[in-house]
């Protein structure tokens, strides 16, 4: 009988999650019922709103089961079938969980996929999957930028800022990406094309809005936000008039039990200016449109994309804590 | 010599204002220039933004230099005029000061008005001033309440709140207000027809967000906000699928020196929600549209409006500090 290795969530996370909140434990597969399907899962794409669902709050989507294994995007291979449409050999990605193998459903959220359109099936991961969404439908959609406009990304280095800084110079605009240490601040201008770096390490509110101040004396028109606390504080210090915030995450507060809070929100009244809350899932119907144009910019070399990957789930309490 | 007597601003409040901030000073009036009118200001209308034109602050407009009078809108008479189209005994309403007199000028904000078509001359100071045309534009402009929105107002018991809660209610909207203490709550729901009134006082962020959702058990769809704080945190934990918060005031925090900030940004990413900040000074082109409605709502006993007069100038301070 198949053994099935599942990364679970054994206690919630107080804060900064802890080795002892997960568990790896091997499992028994259960036979498939009809209509559903087996995946063996290759890649889990990590990502921070996992650390979300691991509350117990009321959220967009339930919290993670004590007990189940850690839900994630993931891609794998169909083995066995019981549903129509997922015959072996299938690649397919969903939303399933970090296991060696999960249990499809028709109609669930696992779709197939084509590995022979993309140049690593582990794009449908990043350019061509949440991620990649979430730049495209968070910054076009969300927060309207024009051409001239300059952009504020912070999280600049991670996987949705990078394509966010990228989709916005190809949209004409100027381009601010905040991240941390000398390294991601360098990628952020060489390879992503950012037009100015800002690391906020070591900085406190005053510098890093200074800072900002410096690289966009009139304002900033659109912030791409995936950090909050003091670096939002300092965006908002600096927006310009009618400027539009996109919120695609708060990263530096998943983990603190006491959130630093925005207390910049009264520039909101002085430049009439926006937040917006972003979820990915209101796009699925227009993935495809997504998918197209980021498809043809990947084409003519105007998007990089850089793919993080370590091996084995043994390794995925690791991997998950690189990203905080 | 016309003596003028101003309410000066002699000091930067640190925190809250303190009597020793100010100073009420006599002085002669300077001779009017050719296309300046003298104001014998009759009322000045006292609105917590003047808080922050107090601080040293770059906002939608300068701060009140040091030694100037304090800004304020007020209602006038022409006494002399050296310009066209302000002849003594015309009354007017301008963004002047509190002083006994101002020096107005043709093309600056001062304005004539027609006393003749209100109940009351103060009105231009209520209704159909910068209070009412806040509440006007920016509950119909900003947050889009539609039939059968539940809307939440915070302040609801101030000259901008106890306004949106009729206009929403007009609206077709069920209204929640929250204001501090017995007496304000029961003016909420007997005299401006909201129909839940949550009195903040003693209670905590939990309290208040259980308050909240019991009253709105499928959440709110717009929240008018003019408080911050634990209040407008107890308003995120219970917004609705796409809700829009018009962010008007946050007079919470005009007081301290280190804000509480916003901790709930993230349930804007939960519910698709954005905050919109708001100031009437955009809308003067169309006060004339507000005004028309709010005349014709008054005029058929839908609107309540409740002016509060304290009279001399040399009460200034102590009418002021009484908004917070």
């Amino acid at each position: 009988m198949t053994q099935n290795r599942r990364f679970v969530l054994r206690r919630r996370p107080q804060g900064e999650p802890v080795p002892e909140d997960f568990e790896l434990v091997t499992e028994s597969l259960p036979d498939l019922a009809d209509g559903q399907f087996l995946i063996r899962n290759h890649y889990a794409s990590l990502d921070p709103a996992m650390r979300g669902w691991m509350d117990d709050a009321d959220s967009y989507m339930p919290p993670i089961p004590l007990g189940a294994s850690v839900r994630a995007s993931t891609i794998g291979v169909v083995e066995a079938s019981k549903a129509e449409g997922f015959a072996p050999g299938q690649w397919v990605m969903g939303l399933n969980a970090i296991e060696d193998y999960s249990i499809g459903t028709v109609g669930g959220f696992t779709q197939p996929i084509d590995p022979s359109l993309v140049p690593s099936v582990t794009n449908y991961l990043s350019l061509f999957g949440a991620v990649g969404m979430t730049a495209y439908f968070g910054l076009f959609d969300v927060c309207e930028p024009q051409p001239g406009d300059t952009v504020l990304v912070s999280g600049a280095a991670g996987a949705v800022g990078s394509i966010v800084g990228q989709l916005a110079k190809i949209h004409g605009c100027k381009t601010i990406g905040i991240a941390g240490g000398a390294e991601k601040c360098r990628r952020l201008t060489e390879r992503y094309g950012f037009d100015v770096a800002i690391d906020y390490r070591g900085k406190d509110e005053a510098a890093l809005t200074a800072e900002i101040a410096a690289a966009a004396p009139g304002g900033v028109d659109v912030i791409f936000e995936n950090v909050g606390g003091i670096i939002l504080d300092a965006g908002l210090a600096n927006l310009a008039m009618n400027a539009r915030v996109g919120l695609c995450g708060l990263i530096s507060e998943y983990n603190s039990e006491e959130p630093v809070g925005a207390r910049n929100l009264w520039r909101l009244i002085v430049k009439r200016a926006s937040i917006r809350g972003l979820l990915v899932a209101d796009y699925v119907a227009r993935f495809g449109e997504g998918a197209a144009k980021m498809g043809e910019w990947a084409a003519q070399g105007r998007i990089h994309i850089d793919e993080h990957i370590d091996e084995g789930i043994e390794n995925a309490y690791s991997a998950f804590m690189r990203l905080f």
